[in-house]
Protein backbone atom coordinates (compact mmCIF):
# COMPACT_ATOMS: atom_id res chain seq x y z
CA UNK A 1 0.00 0.00 0.00
CA UNK A 2 1.92 3.43 -0.91
CA UNK A 3 0.50 6.86 -1.99
CA UNK A 4 -0.35 7.88 -5.62
CA UNK A 5 2.70 7.64 -7.95
CA UNK A 6 2.53 11.02 -8.80
CA UNK A 7 2.34 12.27 -4.46
CA UNK A 8 5.33 9.86 -4.08
CA UNK A 9 7.44 11.76 -6.96
CA UNK A 10 6.23 15.24 -5.23
CA UNK A 11 7.39 13.71 -1.52
CA UNK A 12 11.03 12.52 -3.27
CA UNK A 13 11.36 15.80 -4.81
CA UNK A 14 10.60 17.75 -1.74
CA UNK A 15 13.97 15.66 -0.06
CA UNK A 16 16.34 17.94 -2.29
CA UNK A 17 15.63 20.71 -0.37
CA UNK A 18 18.08 21.03 3.03
CA UNK A 19 17.26 19.81 5.93
CA UNK A 20 14.11 17.99 4.81
CA UNK A 21 13.90 14.11 5.46
CA UNK A 22 11.20 11.19 4.24
CA UNK A 23 8.46 12.65 7.34
CA UNK A 24 8.67 16.40 6.64
CA UNK A 25 8.66 16.01 2.85
CA UNK A 26 5.64 13.62 3.14
CA UNK A 27 4.05 15.98 5.58
CA UNK A 28 4.82 19.13 3.24
CA UNK A 29 3.04 17.45 0.26
CA UNK A 30 0.06 16.52 2.17
CA UNK A 31 -0.13 20.02 2.83
CA UNK A 32 0.34 21.78 -0.42
CA UNK A 33 -1.90 19.27 -1.87
CA UNK A 34 -4.77 19.81 0.97
CA UNK A 35 -4.45 23.57 2.34
CA UNK A 36 -2.18 25.80 -0.28
CA UNK A 37 -2.40 24.66 -4.08
CA UNK A 38 -2.05 28.44 -4.98
CA UNK A 39 1.03 28.09 -3.03
CA UNK A 40 2.31 25.10 -4.32
CA UNK A 41 1.93 26.51 -8.02
CA UNK A 42 3.63 29.97 -7.21
CA UNK A 43 6.57 27.97 -5.88
CA UNK A 44 6.40 25.76 -9.08
CA UNK A 45 6.42 28.87 -11.11
CA UNK A 46 9.32 30.50 -8.67
CA UNK A 47 11.55 27.76 -8.89
CA UNK A 48 11.25 27.98 -12.65
CA UNK A 49 11.89 31.83 -13.07
CA UNK A 50 14.80 31.66 -10.65
CA UNK A 51 16.54 28.82 -12.57
CA UNK A 52 16.26 30.82 -15.60
CA UNK A 53 17.23 34.19 -14.56
CA UNK A 54 19.46 33.79 -11.40
CA UNK A 55 23.34 33.35 -12.27
CA UNK A 56 26.47 34.44 -10.32
CA UNK A 57 27.66 38.06 -10.97
CA UNK A 58 31.41 37.41 -12.67
CA UNK A 59 33.00 39.99 -10.90
CA UNK A 60 31.97 39.17 -7.22
CA UNK A 61 30.02 35.99 -7.64
CA UNK A 62 26.86 36.19 -5.77
CA UNK A 63 23.55 35.82 -7.27
CA UNK A 64 22.64 38.18 -9.84
CA UNK A 65 20.24 38.90 -12.54
CA UNK A 66 22.66 40.96 -14.90
CA UNK A 67 26.54 39.45 -15.59
CA UNK A 68 27.95 42.34 -13.28
CA UNK A 69 25.50 42.76 -10.37
CA UNK A 70 24.41 46.23 -9.28
CA UNK A 71 26.64 46.96 -6.68
CA UNK A 72 29.71 45.60 -8.76
CA UNK A 73 29.13 48.21 -11.75
CA UNK A 74 28.28 51.01 -8.82
CA UNK A 75 30.47 54.36 -9.52
CA UNK A 76 30.38 54.77 -5.87
CA UNK A 77 32.11 51.86 -4.65
CA UNK A 78 35.76 51.65 -3.70
CA UNK A 79 37.80 49.81 -6.14
CA UNK A 80 41.02 49.62 -3.62
CA UNK A 81 38.88 47.29 -1.24
CA UNK A 82 38.01 43.63 -1.32
CA UNK A 83 35.68 41.71 1.37
CA UNK A 84 35.29 38.50 0.97
CA UNK A 85 32.08 36.33 2.87
CA UNK A 86 31.25 33.21 2.71
CA UNK A 87 27.31 33.68 1.13
CA UNK A 88 25.25 36.46 -0.12
CA UNK A 89 23.39 37.12 3.71
CA UNK A 90 27.03 37.94 5.20
CA UNK A 91 27.16 40.43 1.84
CA UNK A 92 23.14 41.96 3.18
CA UNK A 93 24.54 41.69 6.52
CA UNK A 94 27.52 43.95 5.81
CA UNK A 95 25.66 46.17 3.53
CA UNK A 96 23.36 46.77 6.43
CA UNK A 97 25.76 47.78 8.41
CA UNK A 98 26.89 50.73 6.00
CA UNK A 99 30.57 50.25 7.59
CA UNK A 100 32.25 49.42 4.35
CA UNK A 101 32.24 51.21 0.88
CA UNK A 102 34.37 48.52 -0.98
CA UNK A 103 33.60 45.76 -3.17
CA UNK A 104 32.89 41.88 -2.33
CA UNK A 105 33.70 38.37 -3.57
CA UNK A 106 31.41 35.75 -2.12
CA UNK A 107 32.74 32.54 -2.17
CA UNK A 108 29.30 30.79 -1.79
CA UNK A 109 30.54 28.48 0.53
CA UNK A 110 33.37 27.43 3.03
CA UNK A 111 36.03 24.82 2.98
CA UNK A 112 35.11 21.65 4.02
CA UNK A 113 36.94 18.42 3.05
CA UNK A 114 34.53 16.28 4.73
CA UNK A 115 31.52 17.66 2.10
CA UNK A 116 34.04 17.72 -0.65
CA UNK A 117 34.30 21.52 -0.76
CA UNK A 118 37.59 22.34 -1.49
CA UNK A 119 39.26 25.41 -2.93
CA UNK A 120 37.85 24.64 -6.38
CA UNK A 121 34.20 24.61 -5.18
CA UNK A 122 35.06 27.72 -2.93
CA UNK A 123 36.42 29.87 -6.46
CA UNK A 124 39.59 30.05 -4.83
CA UNK A 125 41.48 30.94 -8.69
CA UNK A 126 38.80 33.39 -9.27
CA UNK A 127 39.43 35.51 -5.97
CA UNK A 128 42.95 35.32 -6.58
CA UNK A 129 42.61 36.81 -10.32
CA UNK A 130 40.08 39.35 -9.31
CA UNK A 131 42.34 40.64 -5.93
CA UNK A 132 45.56 40.84 -8.21
CA UNK A 133 44.00 42.12 -11.63
CA UNK A 134 41.49 44.47 -10.09
CA UNK A 135 37.89 45.02 -10.89
CA UNK A 136 38.58 46.26 -14.42
CA UNK A 137 41.78 45.39 -14.64
CA UNK A 138 43.54 48.45 -12.69
CA UNK A 139 46.14 46.27 -11.08
CA UNK A 140 45.98 44.50 -7.46
CA UNK A 141 43.41 45.80 -4.86
CA UNK A 142 45.02 47.69 -1.84
CA UNK A 143 43.46 45.29 0.73
CA UNK A 144 41.89 41.90 1.06
CA UNK A 145 39.18 41.98 4.18
CA UNK A 146 38.23 38.61 4.90
CA UNK A 147 35.27 38.41 6.54
CA UNK A 148 34.05 34.52 6.77
CA UNK A 149 32.85 33.33 9.83
CA UNK A 150 34.62 32.79 13.16
CA UNK A 151 33.55 28.89 13.17
CA UNK A 152 36.05 26.57 12.79
CA UNK A 153 35.46 25.77 9.05
CA UNK A 154 35.09 29.89 7.85
CA UNK A 155 38.42 30.61 10.58
CA UNK A 156 40.18 27.76 8.46
CA UNK A 157 39.15 29.23 5.40
CA UNK A 158 40.27 32.79 5.95
CA UNK A 159 43.82 31.35 6.80
CA UNK A 160 43.74 29.28 3.61
CA UNK A 161 42.92 31.79 1.87
CA UNK A 162 45.34 34.57 3.84
CA UNK A 163 48.51 32.45 2.76
CA UNK A 164 47.42 32.52 -0.58
CA UNK A 165 47.15 36.35 -1.03
CA UNK A 166 50.50 37.02 1.33
CA UNK A 167 52.55 34.64 -0.99
CA UNK A 168 51.35 37.21 -4.27
CA UNK A 169 52.06 39.94 -1.77
CA UNK A 170 48.80 41.07 -1.21
CA UNK A 171 47.88 42.99 1.90
CA UNK A 172 45.25 41.13 3.64
CA UNK A 173 43.23 41.47 7.29
CA UNK A 174 40.77 39.82 8.74
CA UNK A 175 37.91 41.60 10.23
CA UNK A 176 38.04 41.69 14.52
CA UNK A 177 36.52 39.53 17.10
CA UNK A 178 35.67 40.67 20.43
CA UNK A 179 32.98 41.54 23.16
CA UNK A 180 29.68 42.29 21.25
CA UNK A 181 27.71 45.52 21.22
CA UNK A 182 25.84 45.40 24.41
CA UNK A 183 27.95 42.40 26.04
CA UNK A 184 28.15 42.25 29.85
CA UNK A 185 31.21 40.22 31.01
CA UNK A 186 29.32 37.73 32.98
CA UNK A 187 27.25 36.49 30.28
CA UNK A 188 29.83 36.03 27.59
CA UNK A 189 31.43 32.65 27.09
CA UNK A 190 34.81 32.48 27.71
CA UNK A 191 36.36 31.97 24.19
CA UNK A 192 35.40 35.05 22.84
CA UNK A 193 36.38 37.05 26.00
CA UNK A 194 39.73 35.02 25.94
CA UNK A 195 39.95 36.11 22.69
CA UNK A 196 38.63 40.36 23.34
CA UNK A 197 41.78 39.85 25.88
CA UNK A 198 44.37 38.93 23.72
CA UNK A 199 43.23 41.12 21.25
CA UNK A 200 43.03 43.85 23.31
CA UNK A 201 43.69 47.70 22.08
CA UNK A 202 45.15 50.89 23.23
CA UNK A 203 43.10 53.64 23.80
CA UNK B 1 20.34 46.25 -0.79
CA UNK B 2 18.36 43.05 -1.69
CA UNK B 3 18.49 39.72 -3.45
CA UNK B 4 17.62 39.88 -6.77
CA UNK B 5 13.45 39.87 -7.22
CA UNK B 6 13.49 36.46 -8.68
CA UNK B 7 15.55 35.09 -5.74
CA UNK B 8 13.45 37.27 -3.24
CA UNK B 9 10.43 35.82 -5.17
CA UNK B 10 11.39 32.23 -4.93
CA UNK B 11 12.84 32.61 -1.17
CA UNK B 12 9.12 34.05 -0.63
CA UNK B 13 7.26 31.06 -2.37
CA UNK B 14 9.11 28.40 -0.35
CA UNK B 15 7.67 29.77 2.71
CA UNK B 16 4.28 28.19 1.73
CA UNK B 17 6.08 25.29 3.27
CA UNK B 18 4.86 24.09 6.36
CA UNK B 19 7.62 25.11 9.27
CA UNK B 20 9.40 26.92 7.10
CA UNK B 21 10.70 30.86 8.40
CA UNK B 22 12.40 33.27 6.21
CA UNK B 23 15.90 32.23 7.61
CA UNK B 24 15.32 28.63 6.28
CA UNK B 25 13.71 29.38 2.64
CA UNK B 26 16.78 31.72 2.16
CA UNK B 27 19.09 28.85 2.99
CA UNK B 28 17.05 26.47 0.84
CA UNK B 29 16.79 29.03 -1.84
CA UNK B 30 20.68 29.52 -2.12
CA UNK B 31 21.10 25.58 -2.20
CA UNK B 32 19.07 25.05 -5.06
CA UNK B 33 20.41 27.64 -6.86
CA UNK B 34 23.95 27.34 -6.04
CA UNK B 35 24.26 23.38 -5.26
CA UNK B 36 21.02 21.59 -6.52
CA UNK B 37 19.80 23.05 -9.80
CA UNK B 38 18.52 19.59 -11.20
CA UNK B 39 16.57 19.22 -7.89
CA UNK B 40 14.88 22.11 -8.30
CA UNK B 41 13.63 22.08 -11.37
CA UNK B 42 12.67 18.32 -10.68
CA UNK B 43 10.96 20.12 -7.38
CA UNK B 44 9.38 22.24 -9.68
CA UNK B 45 7.95 19.59 -12.18
CA UNK B 46 6.47 17.29 -9.22
CA UNK B 47 5.04 20.53 -8.22
CA UNK B 48 3.25 20.82 -11.31
CA UNK B 49 2.39 17.28 -12.29
CA UNK B 50 0.81 16.00 -8.40
CA UNK B 51 -1.38 19.33 -8.64
CA UNK B 52 -3.11 18.45 -12.36
CA UNK B 53 -3.60 14.69 -11.18
CA UNK B 54 -3.90 14.32 -7.50
CA UNK B 55 -7.06 14.63 -5.78
CA UNK B 56 -9.46 13.53 -3.28
CA UNK B 57 -11.32 9.33 -3.41
CA UNK B 58 -15.18 10.44 -3.73
CA UNK B 59 -15.43 7.92 -1.37
CA UNK B 60 -12.98 8.13 1.67
CA UNK B 61 -11.25 11.09 0.92
CA UNK B 62 -7.80 10.46 0.30
CA UNK B 63 -5.21 11.44 -1.88
CA UNK B 64 -5.85 9.80 -5.29
CA UNK B 65 -5.42 9.80 -9.32
CA UNK B 66 -8.50 7.87 -9.83
CA UNK B 67 -12.07 9.39 -9.03
CA UNK B 68 -12.23 6.20 -6.50
CA UNK B 69 -9.12 5.06 -5.38
CA UNK B 70 -7.52 1.76 -5.52
CA UNK B 71 -8.33 0.71 -1.97
CA UNK B 72 -12.16 1.49 -2.52
CA UNK B 73 -12.46 0.06 -5.42
CA UNK B 74 -11.04 -3.42 -4.37
CA UNK B 75 -13.32 -6.37 -4.52
CA UNK B 76 -11.23 -8.12 -0.96
CA UNK B 77 -12.50 -5.14 1.41
CA UNK B 78 -15.12 -5.78 4.10
CA UNK B 79 -17.66 -3.13 3.01
CA UNK B 80 -19.53 -3.27 6.78
CA UNK B 81 -16.70 -1.50 8.39
CA UNK B 82 -15.31 1.87 7.74
CA UNK B 83 -12.18 3.39 9.77
CA UNK B 84 -12.05 7.13 10.48
CA UNK B 85 -7.95 8.30 10.38
CA UNK B 86 -6.63 11.98 10.09
CA UNK B 87 -4.06 11.68 7.64
CA UNK B 88 -3.57 9.46 4.62
CA UNK B 89 -0.50 8.61 6.74
CA UNK B 90 -2.28 7.08 9.03
CA UNK B 91 -4.03 4.96 6.58
CA UNK B 92 -0.77 3.52 5.54
CA UNK B 93 0.84 2.70 8.40
CA UNK B 94 -2.57 1.10 9.49
CA UNK B 95 -2.21 -0.66 6.24
CA UNK B 96 1.37 -1.93 7.04
CA UNK B 97 -0.48 -4.02 9.91
CA UNK B 98 -2.27 -6.07 8.01
CA UNK B 99 -4.80 -6.20 10.92
CA UNK B 100 -7.76 -4.38 9.52
CA UNK B 101 -9.41 -5.29 6.12
CA UNK B 102 -12.32 -3.04 5.93
CA UNK B 103 -12.91 0.19 4.64
CA UNK B 104 -11.35 4.14 5.18
CA UNK B 105 -12.32 7.73 5.75
CA UNK B 106 -9.58 10.26 5.79
CA UNK B 107 -10.32 13.49 7.60
CA UNK B 108 -7.31 15.21 6.30
CA UNK B 109 -7.36 16.77 9.47
CA UNK B 110 -8.36 16.98 13.03
CA UNK B 111 -10.86 19.13 14.50
CA UNK B 112 -9.29 22.54 16.02
CA UNK B 113 -11.20 25.58 16.46
CA UNK B 114 -8.01 27.72 17.01
CA UNK B 115 -6.62 26.93 13.74
CA UNK B 116 -10.00 27.51 12.71
CA UNK B 117 -10.56 23.59 11.42
CA UNK B 118 -14.08 23.17 12.27
CA UNK B 119 -16.52 19.63 11.21
CA UNK B 120 -16.48 21.25 7.92
CA UNK B 121 -13.00 21.14 7.25
CA UNK B 122 -12.52 17.50 7.96
CA UNK B 123 -15.65 16.49 5.81
CA UNK B 124 -17.85 15.31 8.87
CA UNK B 125 -21.06 15.63 6.18
CA UNK B 126 -19.43 13.33 4.24
CA UNK B 127 -18.69 10.94 6.76
CA UNK B 128 -21.99 10.88 7.95
CA UNK B 129 -23.37 10.12 4.70
CA UNK B 130 -20.71 7.57 4.16
CA UNK B 131 -21.94 5.73 7.12
CA UNK B 132 -25.24 5.53 6.58
CA UNK B 133 -25.32 5.16 2.41
CA UNK B 134 -22.18 2.57 2.92
CA UNK B 135 -19.92 3.03 0.28
CA UNK B 136 -22.04 1.93 -2.90
CA UNK B 137 -25.66 2.76 -1.60
CA UNK B 138 -25.45 -0.38 0.21
CA UNK B 139 -27.10 0.65 3.47
CA UNK B 140 -25.45 1.57 6.50
CA UNK B 141 -22.03 -0.02 7.85
CA UNK B 142 -21.97 -2.19 10.82
CA UNK B 143 -19.32 -0.63 12.47
CA UNK B 144 -17.09 3.11 12.77
CA UNK B 145 -13.70 2.23 13.94
CA UNK B 146 -12.23 5.62 14.99
CA UNK B 147 -8.53 6.15 14.38
CA UNK B 148 -7.72 9.50 15.44
CA UNK B 149 -4.31 10.29 17.41
CA UNK B 150 -4.98 9.94 21.55
CA UNK B 151 -3.56 13.10 21.30
CA UNK B 152 -5.80 15.90 22.90
CA UNK B 153 -7.28 17.48 19.52
CA UNK B 154 -7.42 13.65 17.90
CA UNK B 155 -9.34 12.32 21.05
CA UNK B 156 -11.77 15.28 20.83
CA UNK B 157 -12.02 15.00 16.91
CA UNK B 158 -13.39 10.94 18.05
CA UNK B 159 -16.05 12.39 20.59
CA UNK B 160 -17.27 14.56 18.04
CA UNK B 161 -17.86 11.78 15.69
CA UNK B 162 -19.13 9.22 18.01
CA UNK B 163 -21.59 11.77 19.08
CA UNK B 164 -22.99 12.39 15.53
CA UNK B 165 -22.74 8.31 14.71
CA UNK B 166 -24.35 7.46 17.88
CA UNK B 167 -27.53 10.15 17.46
CA UNK B 168 -27.89 8.06 14.10
CA UNK B 169 -27.87 4.76 15.53
CA UNK B 170 -24.51 3.59 14.31
CA UNK B 171 -22.31 1.05 16.05
CA UNK B 172 -19.04 3.35 17.16
CA UNK B 173 -15.48 2.17 18.12
CA UNK B 174 -12.41 3.82 19.20
CA UNK B 175 -9.37 1.65 18.91
CA UNK B 176 -7.41 0.88 22.08
CA UNK B 177 -5.34 2.43 24.55
CA UNK B 178 -2.98 0.81 26.70
CA UNK B 179 0.87 -0.51 27.00
CA UNK B 180 2.82 -0.38 23.39
CA UNK B 181 4.54 -3.52 22.37
CA UNK B 182 7.29 -4.07 24.32
CA UNK B 183 6.80 -1.68 26.49
CA UNK B 184 8.14 -1.54 30.41
CA UNK B 185 5.99 -0.59 33.21
CA UNK B 186 9.13 1.18 35.02
CA UNK B 187 9.46 3.60 31.47
CA UNK B 188 5.89 4.01 30.42
CA UNK B 189 4.63 7.15 31.24
CA UNK B 190 2.37 7.32 33.72
CA UNK B 191 -0.92 8.84 31.57
CA UNK B 192 -0.35 5.46 29.71
CA UNK B 193 -0.06 3.51 32.37
CA UNK B 194 -3.05 4.88 34.34
CA UNK B 195 -5.02 4.25 31.34
CA UNK B 196 -3.70 0.53 30.53
CA UNK B 197 -5.04 0.06 34.28
CA UNK B 198 -8.31 1.77 34.06
CA UNK B 199 -8.90 -0.34 30.83
CA UNK B 200 -8.21 -3.93 31.53
CA UNK B 201 -10.00 -6.43 30.14
CA UNK B 202 -10.06 -9.97 31.61
CA UNK B 203 -8.37 -12.99 29.93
Amino acid sequence: MKNPPALEQLIESLRCLPGVGPKSAQRMAYYLLQRNRKGASGLANALDIALQVVDHCKLCNTFSEQPICPLCSSEQRDKNLLCVVEMPTDLLMLENTQAYTGMYFVLMGRLSPLDGIGPKEIHLEKLIKRAQDGAFNQGPVQEVILATNYTVEGDATAHYICELLKARGIKTSRIARGMPMGGEIEYVDSGTLAQAMLERRSV
